[in-house]
């Protein structure tokens, strides 16, 4: 008989054949997307990795508790909210694919900024309209944002983070960050705790959230937080809708028009993201959105797929993977 | 009789106290919006300096042949193409004001260019108008573009090219430019003349205008110069309209939507920028325009009318001008 090698189900396309050629090296590859449904769930007994993008529907409740050898599962993306933490055995060790996306999303996240600060939406939706002329702006200019000397206030200091503090540097600004490892990086300013939180929330410009959703961070941001920040702050969301508390955001936006929120981030209805609110936030002027199209840009280049198979490797060999995450964050007593 | 001093025509509002107090120690300085027209015409023959923002409308033709002690014009705009030259008396100087607006404009222009890159205003719009799932967006995401690891491309290196160097450098850009000063900057590559210019183009994924409108640049960029261009690049205008052949851009921009255009300046008609375009512009999906909303920005700060005051000063104290204008840029034989 045959040496039985460990098997690794991948549950979505997009790995290039490089990555499956690599990851074969190490593992007997099961390509769920080309088998019917019958034939995945009589394998899953097997099946001791899972590479996802999704969490797949096979994967249920009920056929979990088959999968009696599963002990590693690897999400392509960097937010591992949609895992059913609950329902997972003991002992599977989950790893986000933190880092894979944080220039696409730190490149859109400045992109949301400055659309914020510059009015460019509101501007440009006018001049579609018609029948303005360029001094009948004027007025609007007056609470165009310059970046310059101002702050900018990260909550999460990750991959993203990072890149962000880069730009925020470049563009003449002093930046504070929070996050609960003790990171440094040069020229950003760390705080700590609830205090540093109130701090970087009162004098920041503009805000930056870049965290997990966890259960820590779900609603974070709440109508107490938003009234510690600056009266016309920028507020930029490229983490998860959810960190941010969508009832007090709309009645603060409607109170203060000055005030800006720009995300790419939604909040999660029935368990999906979804561009339905539950308030009409994207009715309002002094909102910017987009539809989560900063992470599926780093998609179609291939590196999140490659990364996560990269750390999929590492566990196979044996090797401390990346990115284990913490179930107590996401699991509640 | 008092020592007569020499006569200063300040004829716009926007000039804080301390400015007007600061240049009334080397000069007597007449604010013309506090007079009415025919006090103004009287007086011209003795002024000998004029700070100014728009041209003004007293300072026609015929006026300006009385102006026989005019010796200085200031503008408090970077652009001098609103000087009418020709009507000049020989021997003026004209000194513009670079520089005053480079942070304002350059951030505009990042601004611009990411929303371009990032498709914000096609997928916020689309939002907006509702029904759209986010997975619905997956198609349009595709010419997303990444800055990182591209190439920008800036076209005329001042004040507003040396920002804009930095933020494409802190997104992992290489930047090459063009300028007929020998200029050096870190990490930029200069090209010079016309291949210069035809590399440049045919090379960048992203290229900024930020050259002043002169004999020289009018029309640059016209069919020729867009065929040379990448097929999905994206071209941001933050110098003056006229450097453009709206023509010839309509054409390739309908011909390729995937090539982007964003601008806050437009052309003129009937000598004054106006929104209103020969070519429906706006009803591009490819087009940003914003409304000239950089500029005035920097405006609301003051700092422009301090700058331009500053240098008026150094002229009436006999020190050599800065941004003194060649007069033949501008002028055609």
């Amino acid at each position: 008989m045959a040496l039985m090698l460990r098997k690794v189900l991948a549950t979505s396309e997009g790995f290039s054949k490089a990555d499956l050629t690599r990851l074969s090296k190490h593992a007997d590859v099961i390509e769920s997307w080309r088998m019917d449904q019958q034939s995945v769930e009589g394998i899953l007994p097997e099946v001791e990795a899972v590479i996802l993008l999704a969490w797949p529907s096979f994967m249920s409740r009920e056929n979990m508790s088959k999968m009696r050898r599963l002990r590693f599962i690897q999400t392509v993306m960097v937010g591992v909210n949609h895992v059913p933490f609950h329902d997972l055995p003991k002992g599977v060790v989950v790893c986000s694919n933190a880092g894979a996306y944080s220039v696409e999303v730190g490149e859109h996240a400045w992109g949301l900024l400055l659309a914020a600060a510059k009015k460019i939406i509101q501007t440009h939706d006018a001049i579609k309209e018609g029948g303005r002329s360029i001094a009948s702006f004027r007025g609007q200019v007056k609470d165009v944002l310059v970046l310059e000397g101002k702050t900018m206030g990260i909550v999460g200091f990750g991959g993203i983070g990072r890149e962000v503090s880069k730009y925020a540097k470049a563009f003449g600004m002093s930046v504070l960050a929070i996050n609960r490892s003790r990171k440094t990086a040069p020229g950003v300013r760390f705080l700590y705790g609830e205090r540093g939180l109130e701090h970087l929330l009162s004098v920041s410009d503009a805000v930056l959230l870049s965290a997990p959703l966890t259960k820590t961070t779900e609603r974070l941001i709440g109508e107490k937080e938003l009234g510690m920040m600056k009266k016309d702050a920028i507020l930029v969301n490229v983490a998860r809708g959810d960190i941010v508390d969508q009832g007090a955001l709309y009645a603060h936006m409607v109170a203060d028009p000055s005030f800006r929120y720009a995300t790419d981030v939604w909040w999660f209805r029935e368990g999906r993201e979804t561009l339905e609110t539950e308030k009409p936030l994207a009715t309002l002027p002094n909102f910017v959105g987009t539809p989560h199209t900063s992470g599926p840009t780093g998609l179609a280049g291939g590196r999140p797929f490659t990364m996560a198979v990269d750390n999929t490797i590492r566990y196979l060999r044996g090797v401390k993977p990346k990115n284990v995450v913490d179930v107590s964050d996401y699991r509640r007593s």
